[in-house]
């Protein structure tokens, strides 16, 4: 019973990510903040429904597990937006290595090692699963924006340049999406959504 | 480009079940309801971490399919609490078969009938891994309202027999489980969360 209690525990703190907020916003429900829970949902449906495109090898079921459980770190460490500046981004990321010990330390020694461990894969991106589900996490809020007027990116002045660099995984790994992702920038420098810089 | 259009659209439709609401509440988040986006996120992750108790053959790749989808025709149909009377929960169902057949319609034709499929193998429930499926999609609520003091039960006045035929699923394909729930049901009883009957 010792095991289940320790998963159970888990289980129930997993609830605490629903009330984590983002920076995107939920268009089809009054444009309130985004939380990181359905986000993690939808970018895990989004990678199984886009897996055709990888041009690497990638193991979507690796994927998904990545997805749903890349931002369970900020149940401690919270949101924050990803083109904030890169002194806070490096403190945002020893408050996550800490947020990891303690939440996936919830678990059993075995379930532990092996979620911390796939987190640190999705986090350190260098295999292609990795990088794959990076790309995801990337590319949802891309789309998010194109159907909000710019959405998160024009509230926050974000550039070009900035965009077209959190987005270079698909470049070799799926260029098809790549190149959507391209056009869809292009489209927001003209619309005034994006700084063309 | 065609196909990479339809999986866009069905990816940005993804968006309007962060908007439908169901009867359980995120303690975490102020009591507020908890949508059907987010829960779906928490099934998944839970079957993965609890699929250990599986006694019989469990493709977890597939159970994880099955929870990321199963709710997906809400955002046609909406959510039903689960206890609503046997006339509410037919027409239901036939509202979602509706749903289905629209929104996975939106995906171009293989994965459209891919996605449809696994649907109804979750609702139809006769394969072990549709019933692991289901089961998840049941142990959580009550995990949840037993953080919760009785939660939706206790608002809805439910009897301690619709918990018990509602999470039988994991009687045969999950006993630790099972013996667990039916341990929490009678304290829920003893506290007046649930009405013995």
């Amino acid at each position: 019973m010792e095991e289940l209690n320790k998963q159970l525990d888990f289980v129930i703190e997993l609830d605490r990510l629903k009330g984590v907020y983002r920076q995107a916003l939920v268009k089809s429900d009054d444009n309130r903040f985004e939380n990181s829970a359905e986000h993690s949902w939808h970018i895990t449906l989004t990678a199984q429904i886009f897996h055709q495109y990888a041009v690497e090898n990638v193991d979507i079921t690796r994927v998904m597990s990545m997805l749903l459980i890349h931002d369970i770190v900020e149940i401690d460490a919270g949101d924050m937006f990803a083109f904030s500046d890169q002194k806070d981004l490096a403190e945002q990321e020893e408050k996550e290595i800490t947020a990891a010990t303690r939440i996936f330390g919830l678990l059993p020694e075995k379930q532990f090692q092996h979620y911390k461990q796939i987190w640190l894969e999705f986090e350190n991106a260098e295999t292609n699963d990795a990088r794959f589900a990076k790309a995801m996490d990337r590319i949802l809020p891309l789309l998010q924006n194109m159907r909000n007027e710019g959405g998160s990116w024009a509230r926050h002045n974000v550039s070009k340049s900035q965009v077209i660099s959190r987005n270079n995984y698909l470049e070799g790994l799926a260029p098809k999406l790549w190149l959507y992702a391209c056009e869809q920038i292009d489209i927001a420098v003209d619309k005034g959504w994006l700084r063309n810089e």
